[in-house]
């Protein structure tokens, strides 16, 4: 027993070790994580008019509770943390897309590591948030209807896999069918109405309540980034996997863009100051492949050939006043196949490592 | 350079050293984490009539999806799973209650660790769940209405904390107001229809993809345990923190108890073959302080007084057919001021000591 537990030991202290000395690479072997755990951060707090009786109020109603007097905390943001042993100073914060949670973050489709565990490895503080009215932070403050439609095969095309039934040639998703059905599940509701400033005050409160860091946003969380990011000088950086809406700018510069649809899309305007905040951090966009290049009728990709010039106009507005904004396509580095889920997409480690190189370069990591 | 580097890696091997010798004490430290990740389990699919056209349907709209043709993957459970180095072979599956996600398991209210940190340091498996219908399971395969009615203090009540306004004397909930702001933000509403089939069929199907387990409820989840352990071998214990409803009886053998109320409980009856699937597992059932021991008009002491006694009359009756049922009510062990939480009040260390007990009394460790 005594040398089955020095023999343990002496794996153990060699796996921690190779643990500890990856710098920028993926490795394999166990994580050291220094501590672990999750909060709620932000929202808000309504009350019901009325009187509580802890008596006459106090048993469970399966057609609801009678509401006086009694309160409802929501509209929080709920977050889970790793901080790996020897860590670097500034955490990623991974906030999700719409009808997404911090699941986009975990175990890919397929059943690969995903950002979560590639970060951790590359001992990066990792914090993973579902945002307000959504997941784990599913208490809202206002009421809604979930209808339970049927949607995926939209999702299928938004998200660029392909063109329903059809996968692209050559797209970065396995074609395994549980990796298509593993990703379907991974979707969320909103469980309460979408509310943009609901979410970027939570997500404020949490730069606030953790300090300075890395916000890493997806798709539609791109455009709740700018808005945390105004809002809060803790956001040092923001790298956006495929932002799709809410791209902001300042009176008089704000872009009118059509789809294929005749459906136009528009900046949103936000004042001068505001803007001048996203002047002050170094911003990445990072876009995908299957993204048309002339209007289409395919509604996937002229969605987001719209959405990708959209973002090439906020970058040059934003260094148009000093700012520090790079947006990278993808395919023009040679780098196919990926869908709007970069960050799961079968090259994943390769995106991963494109971000390490830019965190590098910018010195925060 | 080299020699920090050097230095830090003996701090690490010391460190993993300690976690790795941890067995069945609490011990600070970091964790070594040989494997973590999550997936989704069991569910089911609907399909809406007629035919997707990729083309015509394929652009998002925010009144709702045109939904012909299109598929939905819900009523699934969401699992994540942390399994450290040098595991033990048996995981503990964490099962939340009514209102609560996988959060339960995590940080206690007042930020100390949860069962989730203190069973990866004795070295378990860990799988934290989200029921169908709740939390990152939220697709629910059928609709519902949310009405952000607030209730917290009834379930204030409910949940053992105190009388509203007022905390029981010595109760293991910190006095800090944070704490008690952070338990109310620990719930999250139901995003579909309560279905106890839907949630004992997920929790299958997850057994079925991670074999044999420990299932480890509460609450709500001690009833749907007791189906889940019926409909799979692969449950090879039941520990189950102050189980509330749902309580399996063969035919005949099915009581009635009545609250201070006049609402009448009644256990429920299932096939006697079912029922003995009962009789061949280890199952233990902790309940905390705050119990009425007769009747009383404080409806969260009277709920929880009938419960008691049903979780007896259950206890007697699958041990009358072979079984190896344990009630323990913890303030007979000289253990005072638990809530309904017992894994997050301030003595939960001293609650999971009780657990690796009863684990290692069983083999099961």
């Amino acid at each position: 027993m005594k040398h089955r537990t020095a023999l343990a030991l002496i794996t153990l202290a060699l796996s921690a070790s190779s643990c500890a000395t990856t710098d920028g690479d993926h490795q394999p072997g166990p994580l050291l994580i220094q501590e672990q755990g999750s909060f709620a951060a932000g929202g808000t707090v309504i009350t019901a008019p009325g009187t509580f009786d802890p008596i006459k109020q106090g048993s469970y109603n399966p057609a609801g509770p009678d509401s006086a007097g009694q309160t409802l905390h929501g509209d929080h943001v709920y977050a889970s943390y790793e901080i790996p042993a020897n860590a670097r100073k500034l955490p990623l914060v991974f906030w999700h897309g719409h009808g997404q949670s911090a699941k986009t973050w975990e175990s890919t489709p397929d059943g690969r590591e995903g950002f979560q565990n590639l970060f951790l490895r590359r001992r990066f503080p990792v914090y993973l948030i579902d945002q307000p009215r959504r997941g784990r932070a599913a208490r809202s403050t206002q009421p809604v209807t979930m209808t339970a439609a049927p949607d995926e095969q939209l999702w299928f095309g938004i998200f660029r896999l392909g063109l329903w039934p059809d996968f692209y040639p050559g797209v970065q998703f396995s074609s395994e069918p549980e990796a298509l059905d593993q990703f379907f599940r991974q979707m969320v509701p909103n469980t309460g109405p979408y509310d943009a400033e609901v979410n970027s005050d939570a997500v404020s409160a949490l730069f606030g309540r953790i300090g300075p860091g890395i916000l890493v946003t997806h798709s539609q969380s791109g455009g709740l980034g700018w808005r945390t990011a105004i809002k809060n000088r803790n956001v040092r950086a923001i790298v956006s996997y495929e932002p799709g809406a809410g791209f902001a700018f300042p009176p008089g510069e704000v872009p009118e863009l059509t789809m294929s649809t005749g459906v136009t899309v528009r900046g949103t305007e936000v004042p001068l100051p505001d803007f001048l905040q996203l002047t002050k951090i170094p911003i990445v966009m990072y876009y995908g492949d299957f993204i048309a290049e002339a209007p289409t009728p395919n509604p996937g990709q002229d969605q987001w050939r719209v959405t990708l010039a959209m973002a090439r106009l906020f970058r040059d507005a934003v260094n148009r006043h000093g700012g520090d904004v790079t947006v990278v396509h993808l395919p023009e580095l040679g780098v196919r196949g990926n869908t709007h889920f970069p960050m799961s997409d079968l090259n994943n480690v390769q995106i991963a490592d494109l971000l390490s190189q830019f965190l590098k370069q910018k010195g925060l990591d």
